[in-house]
């Protein structure tokens, strides 16, 4: 069983009630990765709706999770022959972790027209981009755990942050793959959309970026292989900002579209060498 | 008072809970506009939460709402001293309409840090563009009540599908202000954020386009006078389209950033028109 499998595993203790159990490997900033949360959750809604995937995801983080056993509970909100929409929340020793809302489906049920006018990432090919093997031993000393659950392959172009040179805008671009050879599938997506770094790295400022709320709209199932993401910010302003990931399959398809606010990191590099 | 303020208003009937009207004049497509039941939902969470406006808000749409009584009903999900979260669903005769996760705050309290690189959407003068006034008679005669709730001046560059010429992109961008020279403020900022037509009018599809899921980010509290509004859509596939909607305000501020994820219109301008 592959990693990302084992570790948004759930027991059913009671109707609509499941037992997870947080993988430490998850852990990035100050907690639990926000992605991998949420496909944690994603999957008890699964578990509990009759319709396997989530179209579109709403979670608002309330607290710092941390890695260890985490309880979900899922309730119907409405239940439909094509879609039904969900309320979902997880919680530690009684406190609110998250609280989300979600309208599930089935992908392979939707039409199959393709007027998409986006453009796929420009990203260079694969071996041209940056792994975690190349990167500086200083730098993967202190990786946090999160990125070693998966292959992340940067674009050169937007990984400055991770050579003490963060480029100045506000966009992070990556293939990306689970460990495993686990292929994409939309609960993968919803951790896909968030592993990457805050795009305020590349702006200079390497502190953690809290989220708020992060929704991601699933719009097709991914064929198998190497995804391709991309990280953007346009509104950095008021404290906080918005992050917009795309994420495109191996066939060439837009397969989830996200976007979180979060709060802006307080340190830039600056502070954080003189400290 | 203004029709705005007088429409979402609130008579609240035990804690945590708020009877409302909607309003006949904010019909459109199947049902009462979106926007402006999110306004009214958001009205009701401003009512219950020590903090005045909604910073991050998802409304996932249950069902086509009519004119008349709702009964909307509140839950904080975490109170904090700078934010809270809250839970909120809005109901007729029982039946759920929308249900809806928020987080306000106090848009006077963020920082003043403006690092936005989003640029204000390129509109032409507001003399140059469409009002309702210089709509053909056919348009006029069968426009939604909602268009008459707002002067909406659109850029004749995206209005195509006012004189039955679509321009084939899907974009649409206005002007915006409420009737009754009612300024905006965050409340309104909902409604705007879903005034405009889908954007599928510019793509020759006039019908209905249902919401699934709208989440509106309030960047800022916007200044007196017209909003420039810029809505568009990149991936149209699946049967579903996500709009993007930008609020800015007279001071060239981004006020509110908004995405929804719609169904598309089964029906084109021909297969209406052969009908």
């Amino acid at each position: 069983m592959a990693e990302f499998d084992r570790d948004i595993g759930l027991t059913e203790t009671a109707e609509h009630t499941y037992a997870a159990d947080l993988g430490p490997g998850w852990v990035v900033g100050g907690g639990v990765n926000g992605g991998y949360l949420l496909a944690t959750l994603g999957h008890a809604v699964r578990r509990s709706a009759g319709h396997p995937d989530p179209l579109t995801i709403s979670a608002y983080y309330l607290s710092a999770s941390r890695p260890g056993p985490a309880t979900i509970t899922t309730r119907a909100v409405r239940e439909g022959r094509s879609v039904s929409t969900w309320a979902a929340d997880l919680a530690q020793d009684g406190q609110g972790r998250i609280t989300a809302l979600a309208t599930y489906g089935d992908l392979d049920l939707l039409p199959d027209d393709v007027g998409t006018t986006a453009s796929e990432p420009d990203l260079p090919p694969l071996e041209e981009c940056w792994g975690m093997e190349l990167a500086p031993p200083e730098f993967r000393a202190s990786a946090p755990p999160l990125l070693s659950r998966f292959d992340l392959r940067v674009d050169p172009r937007t990984a400055g942050w991770a050579t003490g040179r963060p480029g100045g805008r506000a966009l992070i671009q990556a293939w990306f793959r689970l460990n495993n050879g686990r292929e994409p599938d939309a609960l993968a997506l919803l951790l896909a959309v968030d592993a990457m770094p805050p795009t305020t790295f590349e702006l200079g400022r390497p502190g953690w970026a809290p989220t708020l709320e992060l929704t991601v709209h699933v719009r097709a199932r991914p064929a198998p292989g190497w995804l391709r993401l991309r990280h953007e910010t346009r509104n950095l302003a008021g404290g906080m900002f918005e992050e917009d990931c795309e994420a495109w399959d191996s066939a060439g398809r837009l397969v989830a579209q996200s976007r979180q606010l979060a709060r802006q990191p307080r340190e830039t590099q600056e502070t954080q060498e003189t400290r």
